[in-house]
Parts: C-alpha cells; structure tokens; sequence
C-alpha cells in the first residue's frame, strides 16, 4: 500500500503561485476554449491565496467552482456560467498543480497517453523503416533478415524474393521450414497442402514431405535450383543471387533439408557469422529465431571510422508478445511493429519502390541537404 | 475415454483390397517417388492378405518393412534399399487404409493441415475483397462498414476517407472514438495526444477533450465542418459526400459528441435502419460494434427477384478472438482478416485501385465471360 | 458470391406441415413464453398454407405479424395483444422453417452459440483432467508432460514438482530454457533475474549463466543434485525420482546444460522413445515442443489387448493460437486449454488432490459401477 | 538513426579505473566463477591503462584475452585457461564499463531482462491480492468489482458469489450480458446455450433470449429473485445481501434486462457515485467496462484525514492488451494480471480463505507488528 505525500506548498513555485482563473461556460454543456483538463491525479487548485483539492477527481473533465465548493465534473454537466478553471500548465504556474511526482516517479514525470512501447494502436512507420533500408543499400551496409514460416504460408514469397533481388538482402537467418514452405510452393503451387486462396488439399498433407524428399534426393538446395525442380521463391533467389542462408534445424523439424543446420551450437555460429556484420535487422514472424538473433546481436553498429550507432532493429509480430518478449531477454533497441507479416512485406516494398521513385528524381546532395536541415 | 474401433475388414471395400506395394528408397535418407505419407491415425497395411497395423506410428513418415516388422520410420533413417510402401489413397484402395471416421466424424473424413477457420497463418484474398467491393457499387449494393477507433489512431484515415469519396460506403456505423480521434486529427494533427509517428505531445492528454468542446460549441458535426473547424477526415467525408453515419453512445465515451445516440436502444433502431439495407458489411478493428452488427445483420442478402445470396460479410482484427467470437454468436458467414487496421486499409484500397484500373481496360461482357469460364 | 437455393416446399415435411401458432404477447415488451427465437438464417413461417419469408431478418427476435405482414421485431419493441410465433422446432414441423443447409453444411446442421473449437471463454474441465491423470497413474500408464519456461518463470515450479514426486509424469520433454530457469530459481532465486514477486535484480541479467557455468562445472545435471548445488525444483525431482527426462536443444538456448541434446535429429529421436510409450499428454506454455512432439504423437493409444482409444491430449497456453497452430499441424485429437500456465498447474493440483481425497473414501468398485451407469 | 557518443574516458570514474582482472578458465567449456556476463550494449575494458572494446560483441557471454586481442566469447567455445575477465560492477569501477547512458535513458540505466510493465511470464502475487482484498474489509473500505460477461461464461460463478456473500464486494459495475448469461445459468444451466462442459445444446440459441423474457415478465431482476425464478447466482447474491450493482447498456445488448441504464451518459452517473467512493477496484474480462471505470477512477484514494494512498487497482485479462490498453488511456495506476477469468476467480479466493485462516489464529495486533518490522 503506497501513501503519498502532499507536495511541498512552501516550495518557492507554489508559494508564489498566483490564484487559479475561472471563466464562465459559453452555453449549457460546452466549456470556454481554454478549459484545464484533468488528469486522475492528485490536483491542488489555488483560491484566495490557499491550495484546496477538488471533489470528484477523474479524468477528461473540468474544474468547476460553485457554492458548495470545488468540483471535478463532465462537460456535458455544465450549466451557461458555471465557472471553469482554465490554463493548460501543470505546475503550478497559472494556480493549478498535477502531483506527478509519486506516481510516475520512473516516466517522464507527465501525465500522457499512449505511452505504451509496443502497442497494435501504434501507426506504423513505414516511410522510415524504407529509408533506413535504402540508405544501408547505399553505404554498403550488411542488413539480416530473420523470418518464420507464416512468411511463406500467407504469401509474402513474391515481396521477400523481391527484396533478396534487389539487394536488400546480406544474409537471410531462418529454419527448416520456411525452406520447406517455399520450396513446397515452388514445386506444388501448396503451404503445408494449402492453396493460395487458404483452401486445404486432398492429399495435401504430404506435399511438403515429398518436397523435401525431392530435394533429398537431388543432394542440395543448389542442385536443385540448378536441375529446375526449385524454379522460383526465396531459396531460388537466394542460390541464384548468391545470398547467404543460414537455415537452423529444430526438434519441430520434417526431414530435414539437405544444408540444414541440425547442431543447435554450430547453427548459432553461424548465424553469429551473420550477426557479428550486421548493421541492421529485420524480424519477422519467429519467435525462436528473433530471439536466438537477439541473443547474439549487439545493440549498436560499430563504423569503420569508430563512431557507434543504434543498431536499426525491427521486430514484426501479429501480437505485441513477441517483441514485448525480445526486449524482456535485453534487446531494447527492438522496434515493434503489430501487424500481419504478408500485409508489412507488401507496404514495406511499396513505400521502398515509392522512395526509389522520389530518389531517383533527386540528386544526392539535395535530398543529404534536406535531411541535414 | 473414447474408445475406437476397428475398421470392419469383411467390408468389401476392405475385403477385396489389394496388397499393398513396396519399393527400395533409392539412396539414403531419400524415399521412392511416390511413398506413402503418414498420418497420426490408426493406418491398417495388407501385407500377404493380412491386414496389420505398422509399430511407431507417427505423421509424417514413411512405412518401411523389413525382418523385424513393419514400421512407420521418418526418412532420414533410411538405407537405401529399404522396401518403402508406395501410393497415396487412404482409403485401402492401394492397400492401405487410414481410419479416419472414429477421429474426425465432424470434418470431412480426410486428415488434412491448416483447416482451422480463422487464422493469421491463412493467406487475405485482397483480390477477391477488392471485386466483391466494386462490383458492390457496380450493382447498386449497400455496403455498410463498421469500424473501431484503431482506424483513426494508426491513420488509415486517408485511406478510409478514399473509400467514402469513391462511393465504396453506403453507411458508417461507429462509435464517438472513431469520431473524437478523426476530429482531433483534423484539429490538431494528434490522435489522444499521440502524433503521426506515435509520440506522446506534451499536453496531449487533454487534446481530444478540447476538440469534443469545439464541436459541442459549434452544435454539431456538420456544423463545425460548414465553420471551418472540421477540415479533413473520415467525418467531414461523411458530411461532404452525404454518406449517412451512426455514432453509437458507450459508457467509455468522452463527451459525447452532438449527434451520438446516447440511448442504446435508440441507437440499435438507428443501425438496424441499415443493416436491414445491407447487401455487405465490412468491419474494422472493434469488438463492441462487429457483434453488435453481427447480432443484427441477416447471413443473406434477399435480390428483389427473390433469390437469394450469402451476405459478404468481412471482420478484421489484429486477433483471431473476435472473429471466432464473432463467429460463436451465430455469425457463422463472417470472412476473418487477422491484421492490422491501417495495414488492411492500405492494401485493400491498392487492390481496389488495380482492379479498377483493369476493369477500365477490359470491356465488361469480355470480364464476365472470363468469370464464367 | 454464395448464391442460394430456397428450400423444396414439395418435399412432404413441408408440404404437409401445419401453419405456424401465433399467441398475444402477454404485456409490452413481454413475449409469450413459448416464443420462437429467431436465427440470422433464412426462415419461412407456414400462414394459411403458404410460406412466407419475415421482413427485417435478424437474430435473437420473435415472429410478429400484423396488418402490415410478417416482421423479424425485437422483444422489446413490441405491444400487448401483439401477434407472436411459438414454438421452437426449425424443421417446419411448427410451421417454421430455418434454412440452415446451404449455410451450414460442414457442421452439424443447426443454427448454434459457442462452436469455436478453442476459445478463452469456454469453462475448462479440471475434474475430468484431474480424473483422467489418476486413471492413468492407477491403470500404469504412460503419460508424457511437454513444457516451456513459462512454468518455470511464472512459479509453477512447486506443483510440477509435485506432480513428478506423485507419480503423474512418467517422461518430461522440455528445453534448455526450462532447465537453466529452474536451476537459476535454485540456486539464486530469481529466472532471468527476476524475483518471485516480478521484480528485475540489479546484475540479474548474469545469473542464469552463473547457473548455466555451475553445472557445467559439475559436468552434468545428476551431479550437481548429488553435489548439493541444485537443492530444488523440478529436475531436481526428476533426478531424485528418476524420472527420465529430454533437453532439447535449440538456437535460443544460452550454455547448453550438460545433457542437452544439440543436435535436432537426435533430439527427435530421444523424444521419440517416449512419445511411442505415451499413453497421454500434456502440453503446457510451448509452441516449439508442443508442436514438435504433436508431430511423433499418435492420435490413439494401442492397449496391450488390441483394442483403440484416443490418446488424451492436453495443450495449455495463455492464447488459442498455439492450439489452433497444433491443430492445424494434424494434431486434431487437441484439447485446448487458454489461460495461464501458473494457474492451471495450481488448480489441476488442487483438483488432483480432491479427486485423490474423494476416491481414498469410496471403495473402487462402487466408482466404477458409478461411472459405469 | 541515432549516433551514440563514446563514454568520457577523462572522467575520474574511467580516469582512475583499475585495469580489469583476468582469470583462467578451469576446465573445457566452463567460465571462472566470477566471470563477467556480457551484455549487448557497448562496453569497454581496461587493460594496460588503455580502454579498449571487445570484437564481435554479444550479451550473455565472457571477455575473453588472447593473443589476437580480446574477444565476447560463448563460454562453450572457452579452453581451459583461457583467460576471461571476471567482475560485476559495469560502472568501470572493476575496470569493465558498460555505457547504459545513450541507450537506456528513460529506464533505471542498467542493462536487465523482464522489465515489461505487463506480461504473462510475470508471476501473479495472489498473496499480496488477498492481503489487499481483506484488508479493505477490515478498515470498511468500499472495492468496486467492474466484470465482464467472461465471467460468468467461464463459471467463475460460484468464486464471485462467495466474493459477494462474503463482504468484498461494494459495488458491482457490468453490463446486460453479465446479468443474462449468470441468469441463464441459473434458469437453464447454460450461458448462450453451452453447457458447463462447454457443450453447445441443440435450441440452446434461444435460451438467453427465455431467460430474458422471464425477467422481462417478473418487472425486476429483483422482482424474479422473489418470485423464484433466479435461484442462485451472481444476481441472485447481489439482491439478497443487497449489494449495489450497476448494469449499463451496450448495442451488443438482447433485451435488455429490466434495470439496465440503457442511456449511456445516465450510466456513466451510476458507474461514478461508486468510483467516488471507490478504495479499490478489480477489473475482470472486459475491455469496455474497464476503461470505461479508468476514465473516471482517481489514481489515488483521499482518506478521511487527509492522507493520500495509490487506488489499488488490479485488472484481469487474458492478454496483455487491455491492461496496456487501459494504461495507455491514463489509468497507470493498474496492476495487470494476464490469466484466464475463471482460473483467476478460484486462485484469489483460496488465497482469500488460506489468509483468512492464518489471520483467524493469530492476534491482529501481532500481524501488524509483523508487517511492520
């Protein structure tokens, strides 16, 4: 049970404070433009020279004084010329003071909204996470891609394979999995026997065990791109591109492929070959491996010339667990994005392609002026 | 405990069955062609007339016989040369019978993957949402959309504002948030405080009390968009555009604004005007109002030449809660989109876009006589 | 676009059904007590021999006619006297008819509430877990219990490791993560430096591989009990009971323990072993071993008498998405239980213990000639 | 992209900071007692009187010295004698220093995992609830329960009843459907026609709507307690120890009941003249009571002298997303509990009654002295 303390009224800001000012409402249920809204806080309002505390206290409402004393009340119960304190300062500065101190002791010492890291209610900047992705393709940056599965089974192959062919892609850190999927797709139109449009399959259910039976058999992701039983998707872009891949074999594993890392110790080394280049990374869909990433990943970017940098780190979940999750287990550089992971990749590339539009019709030093100013 | 039973082995179908085929995996670790895939089901195999049931049965695998018996082995633990049954009919047709009827009576029979209803590994028709909307207005429809404040908060605005000023909404049914947020971003460019890049202002906190207390002063929502306070949004397209809307009161609502139905009683009649219209109804991110449609909404839409047609009806949520909530009080036709709002928005209104840019292209009866086809 | 067929009116369950029974409402707003309840389907009311469709089709209404025809009202909208359908057969045989085949054919024909599969707001059946746990203990079985570190983190430690020294888990398969958070809450108290009441530590971050360094010191986990560094716990119960259990490892895992197995393939293979004896299973708080075990599990259990029954499968998980995911993995035998994986292992323990209390006082015989009637 | 400053090495912590200590490793594989456990963040250490920084940094490692510099190293890949750092402190004090500032600003400026406000990994403390809970009792406090329909749903029933027969309940906020389906229960023993085994019933989609009618036709909630037909339940408990509930109306309404404030501004009054007088208040399973109640609950209790405590304000929710919800609307008062509603009712209240034991036995004046210490 926390007791809190009353402020400190001999302090110099509220000694000196001068009296709230009341204005009269302009008409039943409307307050005069300049109202103070309340907070949920404790709230000291100055009248006559003395600090005295409103009845009611809540949130989104007004300060309204009357002859039975100092009330918090609901706009919409005003009467035309009920007085109403007005002002917007906090502090004290204008005869009403917000006792933040208590009890937002480890945020910014205000009362807001929406502070919240990772919340679905966020909007999505997508503008910016397309510039961050052009400018690492300029200087030459190492950016890593970590995906799961649903990449695959909800159809973002096309805009991945676009990103890898388009060299937005150093390094692609993944599992058995989003190969099998893929490689299911090239080979029979399928996810796990289910059609473009989500339908399930008869039969469906082996066709990913006949994929990677198929690729088992031709000894190599690579041989078989170069036979043509894989002609198109993320692997074939991958092979043909010459992308590295790091696929990370998991007890949840079918088969597993051919290339397959099913040591759990040399899979991490070899991402961490991956992650020790990195000068940003982009998650999406996976738990396991955002978090084996996040593990091994550094929070910052060491320049050549031996400036630091943040690391750009983005996190792509359908729920806010996941990045709530890698920021738990000390990745705090993660931003969170709540969203669908074939709907991200599909903006993502389109805001990209928007910005190659913009940049291409710009010269360089004027876009590094505008940004500089 | 449910206890299962045995197939009937005198059935003729099971009878007269052949013996199942055998074939050497060709290399190690790599199966037949055309090997039979495993379910976790009670699986029968006929073998020199005799039918038995194979040891270690697990999905996913191959049935392998050797000296010992037969077995179900995953494929990398094979030699090659071990004989592999070969053939895909599970209903003893080749001479192997999976028992599905014990297990999945309610489904259709057939062990399959991913026949959930809804989930967010399930790829979105875009394309298929895109020309049921256009041919929506093609025909006259009354689309009705039914949307929760994440529309405003992660600024899909322009988006949902381009759907009213292109005639895809006949009706809008909402809450006060949808409204307060979309005013306080034409006011003040925030949404509860929060900016277009998610940042909490100073300040903001009291920002959609200030922009409800505008409209309150200027009498009504139409009002203030003819004075000028109301310049931009989802609201003023409304007014604009004529597109009639309902703004439901809660008990959550700050305010309210003029115009909110604050009886709930009242404002059920107010939408049930529409959802009686409605031949579509797409919703939005809001738990409150899709089953409060859902409860109102009929599964069919009745043509004035008295066929009849299911009712398109779409929910969209970041979680596939409510839609199976949706679903569990009786609205069995809803289609779920588990992503996020703004996303949605933006795909949907580029797909609508696309196909309407091909329709200009394409005669109309040479379109239709490729549907037919 | 779903276009749907009336029914067969010729059909002689229709051509000979009565006319639908009209009674006045007994009051305003006040149905009569019989009152038919209408669904969102399409519905046909027999009246002088004639089907006719209500206008204003919704759910959760009553039949009302009147001089204008035939309506869908809410209860509440109507007056005293007016006329209202009774009855509440929907096959016509009251004279009503609800269409429910062109809508509803994969289920079970009927218009119904609550027929998700998995949802957080079905009650969870705690006795007939509890019953079927003992029932396996007193029969011998096998039951297998799969879990992620939640259990660990969240301070279910204490009724796991009663569950172990009871005799309920005949094999545990988890991960590395399980093992070093239970053996850091041994040794420190904390999982990943947080404390029991929720609280991060000041230099917590390094005490799961402080505990992680100790045991490899000892060389394995058996020798660290023996050794006195692990005091607690659950693998501390599972060393002392010697009760086998499965690390497994994967890209996550931060060490390994001793005793991991880092290589997936033999991982499988360990966990395979037991997943052939399973008798039943219980999954709790892991997409990853949930997943990867419902990938080895049959759907059935063979008894050593011949005879079939489905294999209990229990999966618990703070979201319905686990379970649908396991399910849509072929995993359909899945019970699916949405809450906390702290409280279940309390309350199952609870129900255990009442059941085992219930059962010492009542000779065996007379529960089963109970159950058995 | 933010660009992060070096530490200031003239400082006269870094200035005067002792060269970091190196140990041997003791054998393959396993760190020196002591080691330093890495993090991710930029670090520094000081060998020969100069700062220098590890390559391919990562957290949950060591600082390991060769030949070819030094590294951040998995304690896996060690040697024995390997030399690796040892020390806590990451202030440089201990020749290590770990440079926080530029990335953990807003936080406490140390590195830590589990520092999310809200999360199912975090233990739930039904303890300290209990505690709470009876001692409002004690000191005649005035706790307001605001639930939603999940409740009852999930038959958390008979919990919540004995809340209410028992004195922890002054006021009960909820909506229409809390009332119906507890009233359904008592009628048909169904909610939405499910059974407590989470059956759906065949005609079971009309029972609420039965259910309704009855109590529409008795006149009162109250009125069908007397009469016999509500015989048990949460309605039931209310009327009879006269406890106040308030029931407000939504759209999702059928009905409503008798008694429900269907103005939403009307309920609004009767939801605040029990948040005025609230000291603590539990929120279960709905979103829009529960923000509904945050909007007008102080943070913060005025006791009758004066003195100021934080409101204790527990909210229940199966995901994290309300409580953030709820915390980003202002209410940073909540405390968060992610768990099942039903699984949360029957833990609070065994915690309740094992306290209500303990405190029975002993004197509360030993009790408190007990705090006190």
């Amino acid at each position: 049970m926390t007791t809190l303390r009353h402020p400190d009224f001999n302090s110099p800001e509220l000694a000196n404070a001068p009296d709230a000012k009341f204005v009269p409402a302009p008409a039943d249920g409307v307050l005069p433009e300049d109202f103070f809204s309340t907070t949920n806080l404790p709230t000291y309002v100055r009248i006559k020279g003395a600090w005295r505390m409103p009845r009611e206290p809540r949130m989104d409402s007004a300060l309204v004084l009357d002859d039975d004393g100092l009330w918090i009340k609901e706009g919409r119960k005003l009467s035309k010329g009920d007085l109403v304190a007005v002002g917007s300062a906090e502090d004290g500065s204008e005869g009403i003071y917000v006792h933040t101190s208590s009890f937002l002791a480890d945020e910014e010492g205000e009362f807001k909204f929406m502070t919240s890291e990772v919340s679905r209610e966020k909007p999505i900047d997508y503008s910016l996470m397309a510039a961050i992705l052009i400018d690492e393709r300029e200087r030459g940056g190492y950016p890593i891609w970590v995906t799961g599965p649903a990449l695959v089974h909800s159809r973002a192959r096309a805009d991945m394979v676009w990103f890898i062919e388009n060299g937005f892609v150093s390094a692609l850190l993944a599992g058995n999995a989003v190969a099998v999927h893929d490689i299911e797709a090239s080979i029979f139109g399928t996810t796990l026997g289910m059609t473009r449009t989500g339908e399930a399959t008869t039969g469906g259910h082996g066709l990913h065990m006949r994929a990677i039976n198929k690729v088992r058999a031709a000894g190599s992701i690579e041989r078989a791109v170069e036979n043509g039983v894989i002609t198109d998707g993320i692997m074939h872009a991958c092979v043909q591109k010459k992308v590295p891949y790091v696929l990370c074999g998991s007890i949840r594993d079918d088969g597993p492929l051919p290339g397959v890392y099913t040591d759990t110790a040399i899979a991490q080394d070899a991402m961490k070959a991956h992650t020790t280049k990195a000068t940003m990374a982009v998650m999406i869909a996976t738990a396991l491996h955002a978090i084996a990433t996040g593990n091994m990943l550094p929070a910052f970017v060491s320049e050549p010339d031996g400036t630091l940098r943040e690391m750009p780190t983005i996190c792509v979940d359908s729920a806010e667990f996941v990045v709530s999750k890698l920021k738990d287990r000390g990745t705090h550089q993660a931003f969170g994005v709540v969203t669908n992971a074939q709907d991200f990749m599909h903006i993502l590339r389109l805001f990209v392609e928007r910005e190659l539009d913009g940049r291409s019709t710009v010269p360089a030093s004027a876009r590094h002026a505008a940004v500089a100013r």
